[in-house]
């Protein structure tokens, strides 16, 4: 076995510290000179059209520096789908629509200035629900289009309808998935300053600093070479920083126009009713499976509300695919989506992004189809589970796979025997459910390039700048990213600063989602390590008299292999390099694009050059009394290639849980007739640190050949089999079967008394 | 000819709007937070034991974070003679030595708490005239030292004693010349910050950051790879922030013991008390020629006053011997140095750093022989000039060399003819000047790295990153920098960023001193940007089919040589070498060394890889009742090479001229027993914009076989000859001859009193 020094250590994070303690400079702590305070008037209307807009009080009001109307902009559009403006001009298609914004000296003048802006609108009738959306009488939301059909997608493997025939058996179910906000701690925060010469840097909680600087170019029609993007310190992402949303070019025309740096942050509320969350669907599924214990047939169809824009949450339908079509092996299987248009909120890309929804679904018909053919629904799953190096009909490689591993360790660490024999205690009932999940863990072409690059640079004391295109949101990559360096040049860890926030000091990189950063922008500052150690080697070799094959990097030392007494220091090198006649400095780049296909709309190909697995068995304890369903115990088991940080997984895999549990339990963002009905995180409610059930990670190591030493994507993962499980948990506990989410107390409780009226 | 895009073009400064309207960030708007500010406590004696030190009233100031002492501090000594510590335990040395330092929540509690230590002094007998120092009786300084003699150095060529027997006309003079202080507008900062994982990171006006790096971990004990330098926004530096002095460790030291980070700034006042100056030299010098034009001998002895500790500053005795031995031809010559400790203020670079005091010396003896022999200054300059690739007897390997045409250019343009029909008016009289300078300019190898680095990232808009390790002080090297990058890259300087304050992020150099940054930063970065071109041209080749020999990059496009609607935009070429498979983002890295040698005590050897020239002609107004003299007209004309940006050249030259003329007529630090008697800009006076008089400057290009698209530097050359060139001036129109500096009022009248009592 590979000895390493570096890779697979628990190695903190050095800013835990800073970050437990306050001492972190977040985007909303950012002070610069002469900066002004940015707010958006916004629509209280879901549908109507703006006839006038009258900002001359506004303007008149002492201390306000810009304000600004559609009229200011170009006449450009963005996001996926171009259609939207960031002030919008004709009519509003939301409730939280930006229709003006202004620039003050302070926050309260702002506020102000917002009261004082008169907007005429005429309402315009309404559509809140998809289904009556796609009607032929629907109200149009975007004119310019034929209807409010924004995409229809099919998938398609085998034959379905032969495939729903054959089968022994059949379950069939409808799905609603709710409103999930991302909701970092952080609101959204954007802050634009033009420098005099007409360059623009603009600070962001975004997670794609590079491609924002390629939107706010489209978006402005100004110079994507003047524009520098700089991501502010980051908590957590979970999503909500993957697309540009009108904020940020509201914020940087607000600058343009008052000359001075603007800063503009979301309140709490601003934050639930305009910023993005997970888009619901409906879904009506079939499975079908063989008495025999085959998994035989999937047949799916999703309705997804995009609200009133389209952004790139609108490709989970494209996530959905890969659950049902190869999560396990299945002969026939088909997902027919249509997204459209409505005049709900916006929505965006959430951690996990489709697969906790496609998870949910595929995974509570997995225990529906067992229970049919009679068969223990772990051993059901077990009989279909895709094995390494296996190739599913949709086009998907797998490479390492330990998804049968974690089933395994999942069921053994819980008791899967208790399930059998379970005891009830008052009005409190307990169950085991179990659930697996399949997720890209080898990047996720969704763009042109999904490659990563990074620079190494080592100074005369050894001390090593790694600059990488993949930001930190608070994961770790940061020090995954310098482990796999100190790996490569054997120096420790804390000798390496990563620089990493900066679209003009580093290398590009499509931005962090899909699990994918320590896959790409692992293996990218592999390869520029690699580089850096030939220059090392190439003067230890002269140093030392031995060829450089006979050389190895080892504790800050470069050392004769067999001879561990002959031996320079690293920094001794570098300096050694530097401080002679054609002497020369270290530098190394790297760039990673994976080995991924970009996958069309029919869902087929190999969307990432690996894949993780996991699989999660929960214990709930339910009150039928109450409806409470509570998490007691909850085992993770995850395929990550190899573990870079065991901690870190670990933490990528308890923070996935907690959330999955919310997702589960708690989290909905109530919204009628398109207004968000609970905006603030006493209505909203997340689960506490203190809410957390025990959970136990486990970490199945498989080593995948691509990712660097072994390691593949481990983000998301965690959060996608939890709601499943959850509800297969409670099944097992009081037998009812819940397909919407969260699953709450009202809910339980209808379905207990629904059980028990089908039982007289 | 060679045409050029942007080489030779007059681009302004980008950050000259923003520095004219007060939006640039310098040190001293820093705020971080949690910032301490932190004060030094300095000794009112020049010379006294410490007895003992109570700062226990201090520590009970509320607001008070830290307090700290010698005894704070590990027992290492810096300096470039390491002859002190940051705060000074045993004794002090000089008015204003650092004896303990406080940090707290405001400026007005940190004062208060200096007020409240209390220190015993046993004072000792104090030194202050070098001569007296040299005294075997003198009080020692440093007692660990044999004497306070610091340095003794010799340089000869020739036989100067055979030289001066057979010269047919010796002259000799005594010279002194005082302190001059750098004053850039920005007084002394520093910004210190440890974060939680115990790395460093300080800003500072320094103009050496990887030195500063290495010479704060060597001071405090702490590892090199822990800390990072970040330059501040500097105006000008002047020489100021050539070495680390006492306020940076100090600073540093606050922060940890405080635990927050910690702001140190100097006052106006400190900056004159306790920042560094000029260090004053007494100069005994005979010079001797032939009749018929020859120069033929040159003796100089030096009596260098360091102060109370050792600096750089104390090298500027090899840049005299330069200036002796190799500015015109001459067979013989001698440089006697001494360097000596006194108890008066320390001593540092300043701007031409031995340069405009060894011309001063060279250049007016030059008029003195002249006159002896009865030749017309200017004639027997030009008799003895160099030529361009003449290797001097020194070592000095002169390529390029226009001090022939700057001589000729300079009276021409100054009407040299009308030296000798002078008017008079009432009591004024006009006399007009020459003096001539040779300056480095390509880098000075005083360190055993005189190179750059250079890293050039391309992003998909065809925005360039250059990571220089040159910093930019004023004097407009980024652009520059962004010239060069430009005429490889073929697109416009505005979409260059320049990115080249910090350590963490740009590959290494020596700092910013010697006129080298164009010559050695500018060719790395033009060795990164060919390694960029040839990344492009790959690709273009590709795109448009033609190979790349035949293709150029020019106006933000690859064009087909001769065909130039063959062409496809530079970003283009960037973004479909990124977007396909297999595709590359586009970095390279450079790094220059130049081909200049290490000097050594003996004055010989050639320092630079390249030499400047220039000539000054000057005409002034001496006004006999009043003594005063009022410069009139500057010709400044200058060999560069080539000027990379003509206006920027210009810049140098007339910053130079003012600074010269400074030195010549008005700034003169007044120290007494070795206090500072005129510590403010009202008693310390510089020349005002108001003040300049009329400059001509002068280009003259000679494109240097070494230096990048042939410049060389100019940084410092334009203050050197003005001292002498104003002296000789001042001789024209009066008849005195002044060998002191400044050349106050009260000089010129005291020398005309002597003249008229010399002439009864």
């Amino acid at each position: 076995m590979t000895q390493f020094s570096y890779i697979g250590k628990r190695i903190p994070k050095p800013d835990a510290w800073a970050k437990a303690t306050g001492q972190v400079v977040y985007g909303h702590d950012l002070k610069v000179p002469r900066m002004l305070y940015g707010k958006i008037l916004r629509s209280p209307l879901p549908h109507a059209r703006i006839l006038h807009i009258d900002t001359s009080r506004a303007e008149r009001l002492p201390g306000v520096k810009a304000v600004i109307t559609a009229k200011d902009f170009p006449p450009r559009r963005f996001g996926f789908a171009k259609d939207r403006t960031p002030l919008k001009g004709d009519k509003v298609r939301r409730v939280g629509d930006e229709v003006a914004a202004v620039a003050a000296v302070d926050e309260d003048t702002a506020e102000e200035a917002l009261e004082l802006i008169h907007v005429e609108y005429e309402p315009l009738p309404p559509v809140f629900d998809p289904e009556e959306a796609l009607k032929p009488d629907a109200p149009l939301i975007h004119e310019e289009r034929e209807s409010n059909l924004f995409r229809h997608q099919e998938y398609v493997h085998g034959d379905p309808d032969r495939g729903l025939d054959e089968a022994d058996v059949v379950v069939e179910d409808y799905y609603e998935l709710g409103y999930m906000q991302p909701t970092p701690l952080e609101t959204c925060f954007c802050l634009a300053a033009f420098d005099p010469s007409g360059r623009l840097t603009v600070w962001s909680t975004t997670q794609i600093p590079f491609l924002l600087q390629r939107d706010l170019a489209e978006a402005l029609g100004i110079p994507g070479s003047h524009i520098r993007i700089i991501q502010t310190a980051i908590g957590g992402g979970f999503g909500r920083g993957l697309d540009m949303y009108s904020f940020e070019p509201i914020c940087v025309w607000l600058a343009k126009k008052a000359g001075q740096p603007v800063r503009l942050a979301f309140t709490r509320q601003e934050e639930f009713i305009a910023a993005e969350c997970r888009q619901p669907m409906r879904i009506w599924a079939r499975s079908g499976a063989m008495k025999d214990g085959r998994l035989w047939v999937r047949d799916v169809k999703i309705l997804l509300d995009n609200g009133a824009y389209v952004s790139w949450g609108t490709v989970t339908t494209l996530v959905f695919m890969e659950t049902v079509g190869s999560l396990y092996r299945v002969p026939h299987a088909r997902v027919i989506s249509d997204s459209v248009y409505t005049n709900n909120p916006i929505t965006g890309a959430v951690r996990g992004f489709g697969n906790p929804q496609s998870t949910f679904v595929v995974e509570t018909q997995m225990d529906r189809l067992a229970e049919a053919i009679g068969m223990d629904p772990l051993e059901f799953r077990l009989r279909n589970v895709n094995r390494p190096f296996e190739e599913t009909p949709q086009g998907i490689k797998i490479t390492s796979c330990g998804l049968k591993e974690c089933l395994e360790e999942a069921a053994r660490r819980i008791g899967w025997e208790r399930r059998k024999k379970k005891e009830a205690s008052g009005t409190k009932r307990r169950g085991i459910g179990i659930a697996a999940t399949m997720n890209v863990g080898g990047g996720a072409r969704i763009y042109r390039s999904d490659g990563c690059g990074a620079i190494v640079k080592v100074d005369d004391f050894g001390q090593i700048t790694v600059m990488t295109g993949a930001t930190e949101i608070g994961q770790g990559s940061d020090v995954i990213v310098a482990q796999i360096v100190a790996e490569v040049l054997g120096v420790q860890p804390d000798k390496i600063v990563i620089v990493n926030n900066d679209t003009a000091l580093t290398p590009w990189d499509v931005g962090v989602h899909a699990s994918r950063t320590t896959f790409i922008a692992g293996k990218s500052a592999l390869f520029a390590a690699q580089e850096v150690k030939r220059q090392i080697l190439e003067t230890a070799e002269e140093l030392l008299e031995v060829s450089a094959a006979d050389l190895e990097l080892r504790d800050g030392y470069v050392v004769v292999r067999g001879s561990p007494d002959r031996r320079v220091p690293f920094d001794k090198v570098v300096r050694a390099r530097h401080f002679r006649e054609g002497g020369q400095v270290i530098v190394g780049h790297g760039w990673y694009d994976p080995p991924n296909e970009m996958v069309g709309a029919d869902g087929k190909g190999n969307i990432s050059a690996a894949y993780g697995f996991g699989a999660q068995a929960i214990e709930v304890e339910v009150d039928i009394e109450t409806g409470k369903v509570k998490p007691l115990w909850v085992v993770s088991a995850h395929d990550v290639g190899r573990a870079i940080n065991p901690m870190y997984v670990e933490g990528q895999i308890e923070g996935g849980v907690v959330m999955g549990l919310g997702y589960a339990l708690l989290e909905e963002l109530q919204v009628r007739e398109g207004r968000v009905r609970n905006p603030t995180l006493l209505d909203y409610r997340l689960l506490t640190a203190l809410d957390a059930p025990k959970i136990e990670s486990v970490i199945v190591e498989t080593d995948d050949p691509e990712g660097p030493f072994g390691a593949k994507g481990v983000g998301e993962m965690g959060t996608n089999p939890t709601a499943a499980a959850v509800a297969n948990a409670i099944y097992d506990a009081i037998g009812v079967r819940i397909t919407s989410l969260p699953i709450t107390p009202e809910k339980v409780l209808r379905a207990l008394k629904e059980q028990r009226s089908g039982e007289q």
